[in-house]
């Protein structure tokens, strides 16, 4: 992987990039839509295409578990399997272990814990988490780390980062395919000098790109962002910042303007299928009974296939009939709603004018902010430790064929 | 409306048609995708144009509930309202309203029931069910009837055809609008005294099209077939005939020999959610462990998109994941499959071909048979009078959001 600056914001951090991965390049200031079962919902690689994804994510735990690594490296690999020929990001599974099992066994050699689909026992090393990886073929890896919890003390979220980064060089020693870029994740809790610590071993230890972990875990949004300013700048300059599971668009804009260079949120993609629908102007709630008989689009103005041919009310309707159409559409336009953005984040940046970018969609977005009624911005607190986190409603995980698209605080599962 | 017959079958009483409507043409013998609350499930309409959809059925009796007629006829219209600009057919929504709801009260005047959405009380007259159809502005519409229960005895078989010719008189009395084609209904159970005096008493009145109903309703194929055979010739040559709720490829091509035109049923999209796919070779049951590593595309040359480009093993593993993409992959793939197969009926007999073609059509069917292990073909038996059919699984009819997938027994609600 080769990643290029092609220009750096004067006034901020910001960096307008391109990656060179061996399944093509990507743009950056990158938003990754989050496809956990190798399909971002409802969408097809053409459509996620014509949206303007160009890298999207797979998760390794969901596919270690089903269908199983080595059947997909047996069928050719991921991008292979699911169509998608174009830069292709997997986790290493680290976060999933956690927030979906109860019982979760950590220790120096990895992490044990039970399958939510059928109970049976696991084991994740290091050198698993990456041959798990290499078997998927995706062009970005990550190392297996341990997501500290949150809140923890300072010698908790010091115990969790010695693992993290043991775990690290346990990975870096692992890798062996050269047009996998390996990124490292930068942990530490809420605690300056742990993260500090976290940022300068993992350059010594050298990877292809560092990711920033461990945030937006039901933290105020004010420690996020000061654990990100005091980060970045530790990072090589020349190698992608990934800020894990980031953000809503303003978050997105303020963690550019420190250096962050690629994000993922399930954001988009769990608000739509929620009926919650992304524009300038705040969120739109569709089954709003004033929406009934509105026969705008979502956004007037937006170019979206959505959009461009269905009116607020029709929207409704199918959402409220509980139709796939509605995920579908809803899915459509909030992806390119997100994507359009980054691509005007990245304009604003080779024009010199992102402060004026970012005040203007502020405002406008703050404008026009209905109530918040579907659903928190970030994932709920993390209880100390390593328990699982009681999620409401089902989120994939029944037996029966039923899918809960009414999921507001789902897992990382219910992508 | 206008019918063009292109071509009568020699040595059968099948018949090449073209079907000039407000919205554009048609081409019959015509398969007719079900979608029931103004959308085919899962389906946009560029794709249902993409997969040879020339015409779609949409529901009165739900579009009426949810969002209702007038709603939609002040948002322009069905058509405008789901952004389909073609061929369009309503039903009256007699049927759903046995199907649906349990206390069903039948009179002269019409039906009251209960909403299945509300339990709020309603009631449809003959003209009311042409007031609706016109608010909503299909090309062609259906007159209001009572679908004669399986099995009735020839004296409730003659009490519920009297209606639903009285019913017929008063909607050909209401319809208004000669750019919407109304056709009549052709009931009297499976004796053949009522269903010839049916068709003419029909013809009498005299309608743009000619449906016959009451039939797949559990009995035996070789009865719906003889009733079929039977009614068929007493219709007008000169109008489309139409044969409600039918049925697999066979019936079909065994209908169309008779001399029917139009045919609608849930098949598959119904088994496109429910896991089972379409091949000349049979169905297949697409979770089956068989396939779990399978590269091939559900039938090798078939041309849809699903099988231009996902093998069987990945078809397999979104479905076991529950994935919104298993749904319409698979979807595409049936009414692909579906359509293809009626526009080889049609060539078939544009070369004086049929009886080859189906005798081909049929043994390659049998002969790669799996054992049918999900849901039965036809709907189950009704019992004496109105009461409603209790259906395995939820249909659609739960209150919190989900959607059923595996609604094998579904009633005309889950389509």
């Amino acid at each position: 992987m080769q990643f290029e600056i092609l220009k750096k914001d004067r006034n901020s951090g910001a960096r307008l990039g391109k990656c060179h991965t061996a399944h093509g390049v990507f743009h950056t200031p990158a938003f990754i839509p989050v496809g956990t079962q190798a399909t971002v919902k409802a969408m097809t690689p053409e459509e996620l295409r014509e949206v303007g994804a160009e890298i999207i994510l797979s998760n390794t735990y969901h596919l270690y578990l089903r269908p199983g690594h080595e059947r997909i490296r047996r069928m050719g690999g991921l991008h292979r399997f699911m169509h998608w020929n174009d830069p292709l990001l997997t986790d290493s599974g680290g976060f999933q272990v956690y927030s979906l099992n109860s019982l979760v066994k950590v220790s120096k050699e990895g992490v044990q814990f039970q399958s939510h689909l059928d109970g049976s026992r696991h084991f994740i090393s290091p050198e698993k988490a990456v041959e798990i990886q290499e078997a998927l073929g995706a062009d970005i890896i990550l190392c297996l780390d341990e997501c500290t919890a949150y809140p923890a003390s300072h010698e908790e979220a010091e115990r969790s980062l010695e693992l993290t980064l043991h775990w690290s060089r346990r990975c870096r020693d692992a890798h062996r395919f050269p047009d996998q870029a390996l990124f490292g994740i930068v942990q530490g809790g809420m605690y300056s000098d742990l993260r500090q610590k976290s940022a300068e071993t993992l350059v010594e230890i050298g990877f292809d790109g560092y990711a920033i972990g461990g945030l937006s875990v039901g933290e105020r949004k004010e420690m996020m962002f000061q654990v990100v300013a005091e980060t970045a700048p530790l990072l090589p300059q020349d190698r992608p910042r990934y800020l894990m599971g980031v953000g809503t668009p303003g978050d997105i804009g303020e963690a550019v303007r420190q250096g962050l260079d690629m994000f993922d949120c399930v954001l988009p993609t769990r608000n739509a299928r929620n009926g919650t629908l992304f524009t300038r102007s705040g969120k739109m709630v569709i089954k709003n009974a004033k929406y009934a008989e509105d026969s705008l689009p979502i956004e007037p103005g937006c170019r979206c296939y959505t959009c461009r041919h269905y009116s607020r009310a029709y929207l409704r309707h199918l959402y409220l009939a509980e139709e796939i159409l509605a995920v579908r559409l809803n899915t459509i336009h909030n992806l390119h709603f997100y994507l359009r953005y980054m691509s005007d984040l990245r304009q604003a940046i080779a024009e010199d004018r992102l402060e004026g970018f970012m005040q203007d969609f502020n405002s406008q977005w703050e404008s026009g902010k209905e109530p918040a009624s579907e659903g928190p911005e970030s994932l709920p607190p993390r209880s100390g430790g390593r328990q699982r986190i009681s999620f409401e409603g089902t989120h994939g995980l029944t037996k029966s064929f039923r899918m809960n698209l009414k999921n507001q605080q789902g897992g990382e599962f219910d992508v």
